[in-house]
């Protein structure tokens, strides 16, 4: 029975990568911490972890990596002097449980130990109200009467990747709350946990330090059936967040205030959130429960990753489950979730961009010190809290040597740029809203385009300009020159800037002013329209219509990737870098043509991005979560559905489904997918929903899956709110009371009236025409 | 005892390295052919090796190299039916001698077996008459009667590296010759070796044919204490020579009529043309054996491998004294050997020039196919008879994984097209003689501008050209921007076709047109003297004098060579190759910004010179044979003589020491070094003899190291010959009589005037001022 609201797993065997698969699936977060998914009486040794956004640290030379706080949701529970552990021989049946409609996980795990049974539940959310606030309750019964003792308050022990980020932590109790605070190694940021129990009477209890632990300790007799409800509360608190007062005192206020209002009233607040929320971007579909399941579960990871208001924080790239890949924020955020955010949240989506009007110091800082130096805004490839890049040099390991492989991610992956001036701009263009704009990105626009002419050469024979040694999405080939993708990506942000431009001199002349005056640009603009002109782009082959994706793409060695694999003389060797298997080859991570075809969906004929997703499909080693859906989505253009299903189950299904790697080498690389996620929906809504708004007005053309019975889903536009309910013959349009416009929409084609409040059924007949030809 | 006109050893043994060393060491070579230092009875498996010039061969998908050809010096001699070989135990003393003054090889070796001795004695010399003849003679001594009994004809067990080229030989007598042919196994050309014994007699010889061997045996009872002596004559001919009638007519021809002319007639022809040799270009050093020995034997190399005049050949990076690097023409020739010949004998230095003119095509080709394609003529790497690339572009093995690593010598190598531009202008510049340019090298230079303006690229911003994505000289630094060098050379290369224009306009104004006619290339005239202002060429830094060798070289990370060696997993691991230990470090192969101050060394002043010798010297790891010249010279620019005379000393002993590797791995990379003969050539006369032409006139500045008393050698220059005599005061210049007008130079800064058929002594003053301030 697949539940489309929970995830729920039976298991609880100790096996380390099991541990760690579970640890990411059943994790839970709210923007400002992501708790994984481990049991109340886990410790480092198990993968606890409390991640905390936007705080890194550096310990020594390590990779610099997000903090993990102390664990304020430790409790280990005894009966009759055992202390029981759903790692031990002394359970009976466990199952725990993430609900999807509040974030909510739950654990119950029958013990039996010294001939007792005893049933413990408990349930844990991050609080949506309060993101400092983690609530937990605990219900205990036991069938015969015990003597129970409970140890709770905070572990902090650190499962760190890089660490130890916290290398000096001091625990006190201060009145009801304990603390455990301490200071980042590198920064001096102050990070305090607090905990408080509910129920009063706490002040009573036994405070005891042991084993890196601060702890309460609380034994009663139970008595033969009887349930014991324990609350707990802990706030995380650090240097970064915006107190009154001091860091602990803060973090103290926070425990006992929310210990006062209890669990229940706490959960009620946390809910209503969560409500508003899954109103906004909530997905069903009717007549398939797996992909239900599953597309909800990766909004469900969205949802819980996107930054807290007002943080001008966004979504590593395994999002809050775990210090992977330094914490950082990668392409995936703008390409594969922003999206998302802009269509159903679009609040979150300025949120994930003022965080690169926040980085784009870093962003200039990287543009004058790589290479030769080049002006304007080069983003971190892989970006932390300044935007400075975490990115290494040398950032992989080679299995066969032990030494590490210069890779070109950070000094050549120069698309970033682009793929942030670009989400800018659809930010404005899909909500008509230009505050982001105004706020900084603008100038991030401008100072993308100026470091893409401060990077491109012009070819004097050709007339053309030219982006050369670069790496594109597929990371398997370093240092082309003319990645179709980037060059796309690169011109469309000088064409991007000469509109923004044009727009501003016409609706915010003087915030222009201030702009290109503060920037020193205005001498430029001519040559960013120069270069959106001249800058060459590779054009689909006359006769195959393939689009070459670097030069000299198509006179590399054919391969599959399946007998490239096969050479690898390391199960981990990595197949790029310069000298790797791949790399003579015309074998690829991951779309990088075909991901071009999607973001610029409207400007190629569906018959090259057919020619095109079959030439490289064979080739693409999907070795990148990102390349799934990127297939799904150009597939359904050409009218491909079914290969199409099966790449957005793959994307889809790719956290739920826990089935990739946890290890590479001995680097743990396992957590969410988040840019997966978004590609989930995506293909749901841009895809199969046929979703666009790139002409000049919204347009839905659906494209169902066979077995979808009925697909609907809100989206946000141009300020107003809207669901589309589409079903095999009819699409009903539901405009939101309060939206300020009528809404014209084309319906497979033709162009249907919303007005505010109203509802309007379009027949789209089963097919359009496009797939009637085929 | 140093002879400062031959070398010698009295080594025997068969250690397989020795055996390989000293074949390379006593090699005798004519230009059309190479004939290894091994002895007349020794056969494949000891590296016997008659390398031929120009003709080359692939078997199968090894690679292409030079073909040898079968010995037709085989002789085995035998004492009462022992036979009798240097390397068994009946060895009482031996002695090999190579002498320089014409090219002679000789041993002679003292058996003795069955209670007897026996002298065998030859002398072996390849005509400089008859390009295609080799000329021995044996004498034989016995102390007491014994029967002996020679076998003597064609081993045609060929050692070969990447073969078989030569794959179905027939033997065959005719008449008093036998022969040896057969196809080559790529394009079928013939070869044929011929022989014959002199004295008569011989049409009565038993012929036999076993093991690949076809013999006469000849059988005398010799009597005590006299010398018998045997003639013996080889002729090679090949499908690329151009003689009447069949080749194997041909070869059999020529045996014949030097048999008939007998060996000291040949010798005698032979010595004339080896007297006249050394007459252009011998240099003598008086106070320094050593010095003068090791400068000689590399004169002696030089002269060895000069291609036969008409044959359009040049010399390859191991010149003839192997298949080794291919037989293929690296840059080496034009830089490192072309002015010696220039200023020694300038018609080889022509026929150099004229193998590139030859291989114009095959530079077309190149640049047409490579990369984004090209214009112009990209020079082949290594390049063989069509002048299409014969490097590979996974040229070099990992001894770690066994796999071959990507290299981009031959597709990123650019200046080597710049570098045949400079030898081309050089030749008409130093000889006054247009007629070079006229037969194609006017073209080549044109070519190669083209080339360079399509490969450049322009940097609006900065309004300048850049050269990126290249590898310089230093080739651990792979696919670097703005070399240096590279950039230099390209430069001037736009130079030099713009002078070339301007020459050929006004004095060969109907050859241009039909060049430019022919070209189609008029319109790109001015491109090119665009390119020759605005192209970008890494300046000194102001404070430092340092010239960063190429974009972001300075801020790679310090260390240096002998500590990166000692990290090195495998002792033949190769640092470079795009992840190779060098490639993140300051540590260089080989002179690079030091070989451009030395190209260009009249552009900068001593001070830079300093500057980035100091800088890059402690860098260099001299993983090349022609790293050390370029130290030697620009050390002697800026007055460190010392340290310059140590590096001379490494140059000029190269191969007369022959402490080089002969093996790299499973690869033979063993023989000769052409190149840094050149280097001790231009060394001696241009660094210490103080010459240099690069100013409107010949300018000479002597800097004699310490112990030389005296250095002399002849100069070529605008068709006139002079001798320069320098002693620790004095310059003597001596015109030939028949030079054609007076000669102006400048001797220390004086102007000094030499009519023909006079001598002029000069004064210099000890040092020179420049020096006199240190």
């Amino acid at each position: 029975m697949i539940d489309p609201w929970s995830i729920s797993t039976t298991s609880h065997d100790g096996d380390r990568e099991n541990l760690l698969r579970r640890g990411n699936v059943f994790q839970i977060a709210n923007g400002y911490m992501g708790y994984r998914g481990t049991l109340d009486e886990f410790e480092a040794g198990q993968g606890v972890g409390i991640m905390l956004a936007g705080l890194y640290d550096q310990a020594g030379d390590a990779w610099r990596e997000p903090v993990n706080a102390p664990n304020g949701g430790f409790t280990q529970v005894s009966i009759d002097g055992v202390a029981l552990s759903a790692l031990g021989n002394k359970v009976r049946r466990h199952r725990q449980t993430v609900h999807f409609r509040n974030a909510l996980f739950e654990r119950e795990t029958e013990f039996a130990a010294r001939g007792k049974k005893l049933v413990l539940r408990s349930e844990r959310f991050l609080s949506a109200d309060i993101p400092n606030l983690g609530v937990i309750r605990l219900t205990l019964r036991c069938e015969k009467a015990a003597t129970i003792r409970i140890l709770t308050g905070i572990d902090f022990e650190i499962w760190d990747l890089n660490g130890p980020h916290l290398p000096e932590l001091t625990a006190v109790r201060r009145g009801n709350a304990i603390l455990v605070q301490g200071l980042t190694s590198e920064n001096s940021r102050r990070v305090c946990v607090a905990e408080a129990l509910g129920n009063a009477g706490a002040a009573s209890d036994k405070v005891l330090q042991k084993d890196r632990k601060i702890l309460r300790s609380v034994t009663f007799r139970a008595q033969p059936g009887q349930s014991y409800v324990f609350e707990k509360f802990f706030a995380v608190v650090t240097g970064n967040d915006a107190v009154a007062g001091s860091v602990d005192a803060a973090a103290a206020k926070m425990v006992l205030a929310a210990a006062d209002a209890g669990y229940d009233e706490c959960l009620r607040r946390h809910d209503a959130h969560w409500s508003r929320k899954w109103s906004r971007c909530d997905v069903t579909i009717d007549g398939d429960k797996e992909a239900q399941q599953a597309l909800r579960y990766s909004l469900l990871q969205l949802l819980m990753a996107a930054p807290v208001n007002g943080s001008a924080n966004s979504i590593p790239a395994r999002a809050l489950s775990g210090q992977v890949y330094k914490g950082a924020v990668f392409w995936d955020t703008e390409m594969f979730m922003f999206p998302f955010f802009l269509r159903t949240i679009p609040e979150t989506a300025a949120e994930l961009l003022r965080y690169r009007i926040r980085t784009l110091d870093g962003a200039r800082r990287k543009a004058a010190t790589e290479g030769a130096g080049y002006s304007g805004a080069f983003y971190a490839w892989e970006s932390q809290e300044s935007g400075d890049d975490a990115c290494s040099y040398f950032n992989i390991g080679d299995p066969i040597t032990g030494r590490k492989l210069r890779t070109y991610f950070r000094d050549k992956q120069v698309h970033i740029s682009g793929d942030i001036a670009i989400a800018m701009w659809e930010y404005f263009r899909v909500t008509g809203d230009p505050s982001i704009l105004l706020e900084g990105g603008a100038e991030v626009i401008l100072e993308c385009a100026r470091f893409y002419f401060s990077y491109a050469y012009f070819k004097k024979e050709k007339g053309r300009y030219e982006i050369l040694d670069v790496v594109g999405p597929d990371e398997y080939h370093e240092r082309v020159n003319n990645n179709a993708f980037t060059n796309m990506v690169a011109r469309e942000t000088f064409i991007i800037a000469d509109k923004l431009v044009g727009y501003l001199r016409h609706s915010h002349p003087k915030a222009l002013r201030a702009l290109l005056g503060k920037l020193r640009i205005s001498r430029e603009l001519a040559r960013f329209r120069e270069a959106a002109r001249l800058l060459f782009v590779p054009k689909p082959d006359r006769r195959s219509g393939v689009i070459e994706q670097f030069e000299g793409y198509l006179r590399l060695r054919e391969a599959t990737p399946a007998k490239l694999l096969a050479a690898r003389a390391h199960l981990n060797e990595y197949p790029g870098a310069t000298q790797g298997l791949a790399v003579p080859t015309q074998v690829i991570k991951q779309a990088d043509v075909v991901m071009m075809l999607h973001l610029f969906r409207s400007r190629f004929p569906e018959s090259i991005k057919r020619a095109n997703w079959e030439y490289y499909e064979p080739r693409t080693e999907h070795g990148s979560s990102l390349s799934a859906c990127a297939y799904a989505l150009v597939a359904i253009e050409f009218g491909n559905l079914d290969v199409a299903y099966d790449y957005f189950l793959r994307t889809a299904k790719i956290d739920i489904e826990a089935k990739y790697k946890v290890y590479v080498g001995t680097i743990f690389t396992g957590g969410s997918h988040p840019a997966a996620n978004g590609g989930a929906w995506m293909t749901a809504v841009l895809g199969f929903g046929g979703v666009s708004d790139d002409g000049p007005r919204l347009s839905i053309r659906p494209r169902l899956p066979a077995r979808w019975n009925r697909l609907e889903f809100p989206l946000a536009h141009r300020g107003g709110i809207f669901r589309v309910a589409i079903s095999g013959s009819t699409v009903t349009l539901t405009a939101a009371p309060d939206n300020r416009r009528t809404l014209v929409v084309q319906v497979s084609g033709k162009p249907v009236r919303c007005p505010p409040g109203k509802s309007v059924i379009v027949n789209h007949g089963k097919n359009t025409p496009a797939l009637a030809a085929r």
